[in-house]
């Protein structure tokens, strides 16, 4: 039986906290909108004063990069899985599976968007964007290089670039779809998908 | 010499003041979010008087029902045109090129994405959002069937659908990629866009 270190304690309470913020301010972000998603609200989602909160975000832009970074923490690992992968294909198509389920998810889509549209006017919220989807897509593009390249197809930026942004856009758009028409036929979707994430690779 | 009679020039009259109206509504979301485009900023940017806004629209959820209606009416027109040409797959593969850069225009997203973010939370604003995606998704499925059943390939409704899930998704997506990066390369994009459209269309 081990005991943590006070220090290591504090460290874990101090992230427990953080994301008792963080899950607490998505849901208002969601719910009310950025503009509309104050301080109070969050502090009233996630049981802590808003003191306490300060004392973790100086302010709504840090809550909102945090969110951002968190979801690209996620992306992040999936891609060094795919990369990981003895079959580097065959792990795409099944990520792609479950990637097209995850944002088809009215829920997180509606964040997500909320995010993006806040990002369109906001130039701190933009940067925090820019700067998240830019190491997405690096890592993406690192992916489709190796892939590419094993099967002795063309990998120049240009080509690799334009393969990159038409998958972010599936992806993305996905989220649009949820919104629009939530009646959507989420497996349909999946499968045709994983059919054409092959194609479009390797195209 | 025509003259008009004064219903005529009555009806282009309130006409001119719906699309002033619009136009300067369109600016206020994109430039302050749903909630902050108030009539008064809208009556402000129209130069119209708030009563006088309130003649033609009952409420800002009117006023957003009449946008999105408006870029209904824009697609359906495109749609209709590509189901008229002599060759639907060209018409289609051309109609791609244009509608990826106007897509990627980041003012267009920017206002696309609010209103598609606030239908994620108003059940107004999703109604309207839910009703235009229907008829632009039933003219969309109404060209693939047509298409595919030209090239003796299967127009089953699960098989139309996930096509048109898939084209929505891309294009939609688009208007993500313009705000997340806006460094995007609009005309690699569109060609490599005008390159996959057909292989999906017969796909």
């Amino acid at each position: 039986m081990t005991e943590e270190t006070p220090a290591v304690a504090d460290c874990s309470r101090a992230e427990a906290r953080r994301t008792q913020i963080l899950d607490a301010a998505e849901n208002c972000v969601r719910e009310y909108g950025f503009h509309r998603a104050s301080i109070s609200k969050i502090s009233r989602a996630s049981g802590m004063g808003a003191g306490h909160i300060y004392h973790y975000f100086a302010n709504k832009e840090a809550i909102v990069a945090a969110i951002v970074a968190r979801e690209l923490e996620r992306v992040l690992t999936l891609t060094a899985e795919v990369q990981a992968a003895d079959n580097m294909l065959e792990a795409l198509a099944l990520r792609t599976g479950s990637g097209v389920l995850g944002n088809l998810d009215s829920q997180a889509a509606g964040l997500k968007l909320e995010i993006v549209a806040e990002a369109s006017r906001n130039p701190a919220i933009a940067a925090i964007v820019h700067a998240a989807d830019s190491r997405r897509s690096a890592g993406l593009e690192e992916t489709l290089k190796v892939l590419r390249q094993a099967h002795g197809l063309a990998n120049d930026a240009a080509t690799i670039t334009a393969i990159a942004e038409v998958i972010a856009a599936m992806f993305e758009g996905l989220m649009v779809r949820a919104i629009r028409n939530p009646a959507v036929d989420r497996v349909l979707i999946a499968r045709k998908f994983q059919q054409l994430i092959r194609a479009i690779v390797l195209g």
